[in-house]
Formats: C-alpha cells, sequence, structure tokens
C-alpha cells in the first residue's frame, strides 16, 4: 500500500498511449512498454510469445439518427466491435423495438427491411453485476445476426451498461455466418430509453445509422510475459495474468490496463519483500482479449507443446475495484484448501474464496487440470464505463487497485510455497 | 435497486442546494428540501426540531505563498473550519517542519515567531482508512494551539487525504483557550510533499497567509426528521440518520448527502413495499456535525426530557460507497443476535456485523442504553475526497448508493419486526 507501482504504471499504459485495440500501432507500444515494467519490476526472464490477433478497425467517423415524428435526432452511437461496415450508402429504416431474442423470434418476417431496437436493459437487482452482463449480453453478441435472419437492415442495440447516461459503450458481437452480416451500432441507456418511451407513445420512428468498420486479416501480435523461476519446483508454473489489449473508444483502465499493472505488480512486490518463490511466477499480458481471444490460445497452445505443468492460473479482468472474494474453478478439495487460508486476507478485504469462474484469458488451461482463480473486486461500478468513454484512468482508485494487487500477490505467494 | 429515490434526492442536495455548511442559507434550504423528500416519501409525520448550531464563516477569498530559496509559490491552501482569521496583514514567517506531536514539542521554544508546517501522513497501510484519519488526525485537531502554546505565528496542515492531489481538505479544529487562537489553514497534500522535499533538501522557506473566517455567535437551524409510528410498540424507537450539514468547498456528496438520502430511503422503501413497522422508525437528517454537534445533542436533550426510549440507533456517515458492514456499540448479546441474521444480509455484500463505532450523531444516546450501529461502507475512496472540492454527485455511484441503503432498510426492519 505504500511502494506499490501499480497506479503509476496504470497512468503510463493509459495517458502515455491509451486505446490498445489488437492490431492497432498503440497495443504494439503497450507490448514494449509492458515488456518494460516486468524488466524493471525484476523479472528474471521477459519475453514476448507470439500470438495471430484479430484486426477490425472502427474507421471514419460514424453517424446516425432517428426521425421521431418526422423530427431528427442525432443519435449517441458507436459501431459494435467485429461488425462490418454499412457502406457509404448507410442504412435506413422503419424503427422495431424488441425487449428480449424471444420478442424478435416471435415477431419473425415482420422485421424484414426494418431497422431492429434490441432494448434488453441490464436487470438491477442482481446484485453480481456480471450476472446482468451475461444475461443481458445477448442481444450485444447475437442480436444482429438474429435480426438479420428475418430481413431486418441493421440494429440499434441498448449498451450493456447498469447506469443511465449519454455514452454508448461498444464490445464484440458474433455473426453468425448462415445469415447476411448486417451493421450493428451501440447507443447510449439514455436514448435507448427516449427512444423506448417515444415507441410505447405510439410515434413512428425511422432510423438512419452510418458506419465505416471493417474486419481485415489476422496480425502478428505479443503476449508479454514476465518470470520468476521458481527455486525448488520450477517446472510448475502458476499464472497471473490481465489483458493488454482495450477497446479504442478510451483508456481501458479498469479493463484491463488494472489486471496488467496489477500482475506486474505480483512480481515487483516478491522482489522488494526478498521472497523467493518455490514454483515458477509467471506475470501475462495477454493480447486479444476483446475481440478474438488470439493471446490466450497462443498461451494455452505453448503450454500444451512445450508439455508444461500448470498448477494455477489468476485472472484479474474485473476491474481495479476494493476486492470483494477469490472465484474458483477448481475441484472441491482445491477450494476447501485455499478457504482454510480465509483468515489471512479477511482483514484486506477478500471476504471468501468460493466456486466460481477463472477468466477468458485461462480458460483454456481448464483442459490441462489447471486450477483457475478469478480475482472478483466490486463489481457494482464497473458496467458504468466497460467499454465505454469512461473508462478512463481517473475512474481507477490508487487504493482499491492496490489492495487488490496485494492480495493476488499473497494467494500466489502461498501457493508457490505450500502447493495445492 | 431498481426503484430507489435516493440518487435523484442526492442530485437535489447537491446540485440544487449544494453546500450546506451549519447556519449558511444553504442549510436551511436543505432543511426545507428535506422536509418534503420525507413528505414525498410517505412517512406519517415530517417535523423539524429547533437545535443551537455553530456559525463559522470562511469569508472572503483567502491567499497564501511560499518563498523557497527566494522563489515564490501560491499555496494550494483553505482555512480550517473554526479557526479565527489572520487579519487583514495576514501572517508572515519563517517554515518549520514537525512529523509529529512529539517533534512539535521537542522543537518547543525554537517555534517561535515561526510558521509550523504540521506534516502528518495518513498511514497508507491502514486498511480501515479511518484509523488513518484518527490518527493522524491530531495535527489538524490541535496543531494549531500546540504550535500556538510555543509561540508560532500560524500553521499549514497537510490535509488528512490518502491521495497526492492538489485539493487542500478542510475540517474543524480545536483551539484550547489556554493559548492564543492562531490562523491555521491546511495545504494540499501535492504541495506538502513538494515543501517537505524542499526542506529536507536545506532550502529556506518562508510563508505567508492571509485568512477572514470568523467564528459568531451560535444560531438556531433544525434537525429534519420523519417518522413512522411503530403498529405495536410505537413508543419503542428506532433511529436511522446521516447529517444534513456539509463543509462549504463543495457539495457534501459522500459526507453526508448519501447518509441523508439512505435514510429517507428507508422510509419510502418500507411504505412502498407497504411493510408497517412494529416499533417507531425515525429518519433524521442531523445539523452541525461538522463543526459543533448542536443537531446531535438537540435530538439526545429531547429524548431525554421526553424519556424516549431508544432501541437502536444507526448512523450512515462514513459515504455512500458499497456496503462492507454494519459496526456495533452494543451489548455482547446484541452483537450476537444481530451476527445470527448475518446470512440475510451476505448476499448483499455486507460481510458481517462486528464491534464497531455507531456515529458522533447518535454517540449520546449509548448514555441511554442505546444500541448503537454504524453503517461502513468500504472505506478506500473516502479520503481521497472527504472535506475537499472533490466531494460531487459525480463521486458517488448509484447502484453502491442504493445497496446500501437496501441493506440498512433491511436491518431497520428486522429490529422493528424481533427487537434487540
Amino acid at each position: 500500500m505504500a511502494n506499490s507501482t501499480a497506479h503509476d504504471n496504470l497512468r503510463k499504459i493509459c495517458k502515455d498511449i491509451g486505446p490498445r485495440l489488437s492490431g492497432s500501432a498503440n497495443a504494439q507500444k503497450a507490448v514494449e512498454a509492458t515488456a518494460q515494467m516486468l524488466r524493471d519490476a525484476g523479472a528474471d526472464r521477459v519475453y514476448l510469445q507470439p500470438c495471430m490477433v484479430t484486426h477490425w478497425e472502427r474507421g471514419a467517423k460514424k453517424k446516425g439518427y432517428l426521425t421521431i415524428n418526422g423530427e431528427k435526432t442525432y443519435l449517441q452511437l458507436t459501431a459494435l466491435g467485429n461488425s462490418e461496415g454499412s457502406g457509404k450508402e448507410g442504412v435506413r429504416g422503419n424503427v422495431v423495438e424488441v425487449n428480449s431474442m424471444q420478442e424478435m423470434h416471435e415477431l419473425g418476417n415482420s422485421l424484414k427491411g426494418k431497422i431492429v431496437f434490441v432494448n434488453i436493459k441490464m436487470n438491477p437487482t442482481y446484485i453480481e453485476t456480471f450476472k446482468a452482463y451475461s444475461e443481458s449480453g445477448v442481444g450485444r453478441r447475437s442480436g444482429a445476426s438474429q435480426a438479420a435472419k428475418y430481413g431486418a437492415l441493421g440494429v440499434l442495440v441498448r449498451s450493456l451498461a447498469s447506469n443511465i447516461d449519454e455514452y454508448p459503450h461498444t464490445g464484440a458481437l458474433q455473426y453468425n455466418d448462415s445469415f447476411p452480416k448486417i451493421p450493428a451500432v451501440a447507443i447510449s441507456t439514455q436514448q435507448s430509453e427516449m427512444l423506448s418511451k417515444s415507441l410505447r407513445n405510439g410515434a413512428t420512428v425511422d432510423a438512419y445509422f452510418q458506419t465505416n468498420c471493417r474486419m481485415l486479416p489476422k496480425v502478428l501480435s505479443y503476449n508479454v510475459i514476465g518470470e520468476m523461476r521458481g527455486s525448488k519446483k520450477p517446472e510448475e508454473i502458476i499464472t497471473v495474468g490481465g489483458h493488454l489489449d482495450s477497446w479504442d473508444l478510451a483508456e481501458g483502465a479498469n479493463d484491463d490496463g488494472t489486471g496488467c499493472v496489477q500482475s506486474i505488480e505480483v512480481i515487483r512486490a516478491l522482489k522488494a519483500l526478498g521472497l523467493k518463490p518455490e514454483r515458477t511466477i509467471r506475470a501475462v499480458m495477454f493480447m486479444n482479449e476483446e475481440n478474438g481471444g488470439g493471446g490466450g490460445d497462443a498461451y494455452y497452445d505453448s503450454a500444451v507443446s512445450k508439455k508444461e505443468k500448470h498448477l494455477l492460473a489468476i485472472e484479474s479482468d474485473a476491474g481495479g475495484f476494493t476486492p470483494r472474494f477469490f472465484g474458483i474453478n477448481g475441484t472441491k478439495n482445491i477450494i476447501e484448501k485455499l478457504s482454510s487460508w480465509s483468515s489471512i486476507f479477511e482483514p484486506y478485504g477478500i471476504e471468501s474464496f468460493k466456486e466460481g469462474h477463472g477468466g477468458s484469458d485461462i480458460e483454456n488451461l481448464r483442459k490441462l487440470g489447471t486450477t483457475l482463480v478469478g480475482y472478483t473486486p466490486d463489481s457494482q461500478r464497473y458496467f458504468d464505463i466497460h467499454h465505454a468513454a469512461t473508462d478512463v484512468f481517473e475512474n481507477v482508485s490508487k487504493r482499491e487497485l492496490d489492495l487488490g494487487a496485494a492480495n493476488i500477490t499473497a494467494l500466489i505467494y502461498l501457493v508457490s510455497k505450500y502447493g495445492l
């Protein structure tokens, strides 16, 4: 809490570099910068692991508007990640709202020639906001292809956000190759509320929007890895990571600059304390989590081809907020063993170890029997800023960030000493 | 989480009214506005409870600068609350730094004619930041009088803040009547670091500052009270409160607009749910917590003179952050009884019920045997913004605020039904 460099490193990633979409020049700068941070932290060895990554570009500024009973309102919109551009002409059509995928299917072929407004709110009554995100996320992920199946021309998707404001939130969609790849944009929650109200009031609403995004061939990029070699069982590997790529609308501060700098801090803190881990610790900045998963795949492929033994992997990809718990994807015995350490963590804000999710970059390692741990900070604020222009350095608390790094470091050190 | 009005009420208090120092016109506006909010929430009875409050005014804009090796730097300063002005001439002197009160006493009479820089950092290694605040707060509270005892002309006090930035943080001092009431200002943590470094490097530093604040005679103000009368044991009272007054530098959002709107929300939520408490519930907006305690005193005096039976009092005055625990000042049996309800609260972010502090507005009630409860949200961010210009509406998360209100409401309802 007194000497951490995590906050300063985060400032560099956010302010000196900024947005780091996979395949961009900034992503490459971030590779070089974090490699240097790992060297400065005192890693025994720092190296780049090649991976092929998605290369999607947003292109020139997009535009769009609604015409509500003849009156024009400009849209607060952003193209969804991995979506195809609309072409120069853009798309234009009458707007039909759906509040669920079920409703989309019920409307079926009546959506032909329309622009579908996919208005699925995040359920505010879920206390863990990731549950609401996952449930409502179906609209962003598959809304475009499902609408295209019925002949729609484009979709306006309500931003996956827990608050009401003027910022659109991007994020990846997945096209289904069986249907036309229609253009798709997210609109702000504020405008979603307004649009829905207008439609409820019987207004005739038309929409026009034009996007210039495009998917390019995959390109070479890198995971950045810093290692502390284990003193007794170097062949047993403990991974701690976050993802280095970010969406292009902001600085990717909480998503996931914080996970990267916390992982670097694990190495720095152990070095500063003079602690020599018995097992090998790897801090990994994964590339391409947001729109392809190329980094996580390359890390797994390398582990398989080198027949590495991966004991434990921790991911921090839920923001740099105050600690709440460690979520574990592992056997009952291992959850019990980790839980037996709870009292060590409790004064530092970790309430519990419980069954949970690791993280998408490390998910593959489960196939090798690796125990996965998701560092889980408080989730109340995350979806206010997630994938939006507001995910900036200023929205990270230094103390919350450092407290997370301290808890992660402690867990890794204990596992490096006592195994699982 | 879906229907709370707490965030909207907070917006009104912060944006429509703003700073609400005791005795100010804005404080009176806040009395009227929250009385209306309590009526709108459905309280059976809303009334104002007279109290005499401190009336301190900051006066015209203050100014000050350092001269470091002959070079002038303007100070980021604010007068400490309840301090006396410097007079038109201001104070000027050579600067001497102390890092503890012990050091001040060691320097003793050598401080004569000097300006003392009281540079006591908040200890970053304390995880509960209130502990660091309380420990380091000695400099702000008694630094001026202790320096005056040795003949110093004025004090520059390092802001009680957990972060390093350019904002000075005010707060009350307490003069000791045995010594001259010398002027006292807080300076930003950023400048405190700079100043300390200059002095360590052997620079000669002089300071000048001028303040126009003054203490006026006490004035009449009010606590605002909204009541739901108990259906079975109306004579047993459960109080829930926050304080309505705030420092004058910002909007008093987290300190303590949030505690006020959470208390109002208790009434609204119970009404909306059609729940009729068996004991009487009172939501109280206390006046004058920041620099006098007049509201808390009046509430206690009234309770004594009316021979009221106060079962439980809960205060929310630690910010509108995500819930962590309820701190209880009560008997062991009562702590055990409340703890037996833990599993009801755990899914909503309350980790535990444990021994703790109630809150300064309700502290007096302990003399009547009342069990006191402090609603304790996460404390990591509080002292970044506490008493500074950054304590604004935008730094409150709606979900965190509402989650606090929900937990407080649940606890009050359970006690209203099952007693203690």
